[in-house]
């Protein structure tokens, strides 16, 4: 088994914190995202889509999103459980990941790529180049801090996203939050359920990778 | 329960196929979305964030997104099995299932949304209004078009997306290669793979809903 990780970018943390949370230790390659090596043609057989991460499994088989690499490591090494518990908890953790991701992820990663001048033509993630569209931009970073105002409502006075036990929730949002300082967007004074569960979150071990 | 569906929208049809094909009978609750119903205060009682579909469970839990509809409804009724019978398998279907919405719904999404003269002013769906944004609209239909080509290529010569079972992934390409069609992204010849595969999901009595 071999994880592909980017030490750079925010998806594949994803992943390489959700691997920490499980206590597990998986072979890790660098994938130089700055250089272009996810076009590389040694890249493009493992992930024809060009992204990280990738998780190849001992059969072969190659996952290459980080929903298909956490969907594997929950069912195969279901302890602790980072996607819920209970068919219950399973339908609120899944609903929390996708708001996080298009409310959150989408937005500030559409308001980064959208801007910055080293993602010329990278408007979006992907083997094509895609213009950059500074509407897009500026959507982003609206959408990204109304997500801040959103999360602080989701946190309330919670210890974790999704109550009691640390989620991959807690994973996504902490990371996007993080990522999010690179386009301007961070939490304000009133956000005080987002800096306690943050601070927190920063402080578990997992997250130092 | 409750499923709060639309008829106009492709969303909660992914869910009302998913329901179908487990052959469960769920009380159905109409939302009229024309009619901007969704942006009611009742209905943000259940959801706020104002998106369709939305299950309404026994113990009053909302599940306000279609992954956390599908994810609890997977648990609950786990035959016959959409999103994956073994680890591997999970894996596979939640890439499967990312990859569509990534680069299929959003495009297609992208381009009716901020083309449409119905839509204006909502070039993204939830309770924020958010101007057109033309640009959107053509990246859209651009990789909408590219969608296609990748899709014939995922289909190749299975019977289904993901092997040798029926799975969310058919239910979710299908559904959005239908969508495709208002915003005039459509099979061509060659795409010979999607056609096959297309008119026998077509065919299925949950298709039909």
């Amino acid at each position: 088994m071999k994880f592909y990780d980017s030490s750079a970018a925010p998806s594949p943390r994803r992943v390489r914190m959700f691997i920490a949370e499980k206590g597990l230790d998986i072979e890790t390659i660098e994938v130089d995202i700055r250089a272009g090596e996810q076009f590389s043609d040694a890249f493009r057989a493992l992930n024809p889509l060009c992204t990280v991460p990738v998780l190849t499994l001992d059969n072969g088989q190659h996952l290459t999103t980080t929903d298909g690499c956490r969907a594997w490591l929950e069912a195969t090494y279901p302890d602790p459980p980072l996607l819920g518990r209970t068919a219950e908890e399973k339908g609120q953790i899944a609903d929390l990941l996708h708001i996080i991701m298009f409310n959150g992820q989408q937005a500030i990663s559409e308001a980064l790529r959208n801007s910055m001048e080293a993602m010329a033509d990278r408007g979006i993630v992907g083997p094509d180049n895609y213009v950059q569209i500074p509407e897009l931009a500026e959507r982003g970073r609206a959408r990204g801090a109304r997500f801040l105002d959103r999360l602080e409502t989701m946190i309330g006075d919670r210890e974790f996203i999704a109550g009691d036990i640390f989620t991959a929730a807690d994973i996504d949002a902490f990371i996007y939050v993080t990522f999010a300082k690179w386009a301007e967007i961070e939490p304000g004074p009133a956000h005080t359920n987002i800096r306690r569960w943050y601070d927190a979150t920063a402080a578990r071990p997992s997250a130092a990778l």
